[in-house]
């Protein structure tokens, strides 16, 4: 089966001492919420940012002295790309990533800042990917493969020894799933040691690939549009990753971009931690995906944790909407001095804070004499915004939410 | 000394199965930073989001019957708000929790999730401080203090306990003092099982009042300007505490306003970790304030993570700001049709994303003819906004940087 339980006990020992040994905590929230013992394993703690640097360093470890003499190469768009860099510069060898032009400036910089020289080339991975297997006939350096190898999934692997060192009494395993090579691993690892143990995969529903390929027995591909979990987003799963998938994986779900959303903004505001789409898809699956489990002793496995600052600005002002907690509204006032002043005064008085306020006269649709105020408040649940905007109706105001 | 060693043990077996074991991370990126080996204590990820729940529970735990039937009450604007409620909640008695009138709505929600009973009441905490003694007289409940109470001290310091057992060659600890109970109770800890262990305090530079006591020998009061680390903005110590801090703590630092929003960042973008403006204040002292340690296996305590999601929204913002990967510029454009689309396509083609645009023919001091153009661009450094206004400027753009 490409990856014995040997195997990645003896990445564990090439591991150590370069990796972290990241903790597994215990989330009463996540646990309250879904009547589980849910426990988090923080690979967003690892170095880099996420697990990819156990399989990157794994296969580079066992590189022979003429391999290394030549350097790697590869290709991402994220994590990878971090994982090889970093693991090259440790061993001193010369590492080129391939990313596409349009990758996030922070992942760019976060590679050149591990020691990775970083070529841009194409627009979708696809063209990035190519570019680094001619890079790879030209300069004789070796491909490093994001999931499909046997050394990449024996690094991964060494997750799920740590989990059953710290928690030998788990249940049930819930891993994301992109090309395969965390959950081969890591499934590995559980079902050669303990053959009860649930192991269930999650993928978006935006790129569910390794599903789609379970339903027709063999590797397929799809495509499918862009998503939140960019780090799982893979159109074509490994093909040993598949066969490892086949035989020990109970069950693969899917989420969507909105319970991916909220489960990193739920990591963010009560498990304080931050999480990448990817990484929170497994918090995902347990919230919403996976109520046949009750009192289970579970794990989420939080992959990474590379998530732009500013995309994570977004999805904290996007959830804060739905849940009721920031609303935006307008409204017209007449034009006059004191005007504003006193409807903010109103909304002071019904205990909603001012974020942002417009005050435009104008606006197409605005008759002379008046303004158009449109206003951003942090409010407490969708109940206080209903009672603020009955106030301000009784107040003759003419309120539209949007 | 107020409180033994044995009492902080005792504490610990009070605490068990209630409170988490917070895990300890070595943080790369703090040690690279600094040359030496950081390891963070996550009080973060306690139950209620910061420490304040050890101490709470251990008073609590040690009242008598008829005290338990009486109830417990606590003025606070945060995090001991949390942890009385909780605690209560675990021993099923009532608590009744005095806020200020304006305190944060997530934090009054979050109490009231806890089972505790919200009263809102004065402009500022010692208002609200004056109205929880008046109900204790009334109710003849007890009154929980937030730090100068040995049990209280006790139960943060099992904090201490634990940071030894994972990490015995600890050599310096950081923690953020407010009124004390933090660091005296870890002191203890620390001091009384290894004396050679260096405890060092921090402050914000806005509400130094453990700092200026010592400089005066005494407790003192002082008052200072709103901080972002609201959680040890406390205006006087803790005689208690003070005694301890006088006998145990090495030193006392203190961090200012953007020290300390530097380190939230940090510990967000690098760290992956939510951490509040009291939390990160031991870090941003491993970074600016410390620089006699080299090569020095240090702790720092992360006290809490309980930072409102917009705040930390606007820290992110502010953040990149000063790091040169978010710029807000102005420029004229001539009101044609294709104008903006031009001026877009030069900024696209420099490397730079665009995260807003307002396109404004109707503002003060724009000729007839004319708009103004309004830009937030995701940048790469400082260099890349010099280089993108170089560029627009060799176009005939008039750029204002803001």
């Amino acid at each position: 089966m490409y990856v014995s339980l040997g195997e990645i006990e003896k990445a564990r020992e090439t591991l150590a001492g370069v990796i972290c040994r990241t903790s597994l905590a215990y989330t009463n929230t996540v646990s309250d919420m879904t009547g589980n013992l849910v426990h988090i394993k923080m690979e967003n703690l690892q170095r880099t940012g996420s697990f990819k640097l156990r399989g990157a360093y794994n296969k580079i470890a066992n590189l022979s002295e003429t391999e290394k003499a030549h350097g790697v190469i590869a290709s991402s768009a994220g994590n990878h790309a971090q994982g090889v860099a970093l693991a090259s510069t440790v061993f001193g060898i010369k590492s080129t990533i391939v990313m596409p032009r349009h990758a996030p400036l922070s992942k760019v910089n976060a590679t050149r800042g591990y020691g990775g020289k970083v070529v841009l080339h194409g627009d979708v991975y696809d063209e990035a990917y190519a570019m680094a297997r001619q890079i790879e006939a030209e300069e004789k350096s070796t491909f490093i493969h994001p999931f499909n190898d046997p050394l990449v999934i024996a690094g991964q692997g060494t997750i799920g020894l740590e989990l059953l060192e710290d928690m030998p009494e788990v249940e049930t395993v819930v891993v994301p799933i992109g090309g395969g090579g965390l959950i081969a691993g890591v499934a590995i690892a559980l079902k050669e040691s303990n053959p009860k143990i649930k192991v269930i995969g999650v993928q978006t529903k935006n790129m569910p690939s390794m599903l789609e390929s379970r339903a027709c027995g063999k590797v397929t591909t799809i495509s499918g549009p862009p998503t939140i979990a960019d780090g799982i987003a893979v159109k074509t799963p490994g093909s040993m990753t598949f066969d490892i998938v086949q035989k020990y994986v109970d069950d693969i779900v899917v989420v969507d971009e909105e319970e991916i959303a909220g489960a990193i903004l739920l990591l963010l505001e009560r498990v304080k931690t931050v999480s990448e789409g990817a990484g929170a898809a497994a918090v995902a699956a347990i919230l919403h995906r996976l109520p046949q489990f009750q009192k289970t002793k579970m794990a989420a496995i939080i992959s990474g944790g590379n998530i732009d600052v500013n995309t994570m600005s977004r999805i904290i002002n996007q959830g804060l909407g739905k849940t009721g907690r920031k609303v935006f509204f307008d409204t017209i006032v007449s034009d006059k001095p004191g005007m504003l002043c006193k409807l903010l005064e109103l909304i002071a008085g019904a205990g909603a804070n001012v974020v942002a306020v417009t005050h435009n006269r104008e606006n197409r649709g605005v008759s002379l004499g008046y303004a158009r105020v449109e206003l951003e408040l942090e409010t407490a649940d969708d109940d206080h915004i209903q009672r603020l905007k009955h106030l301000m109706e009784q107040n003759q105001y003419c309120v539209n939410i949007r």
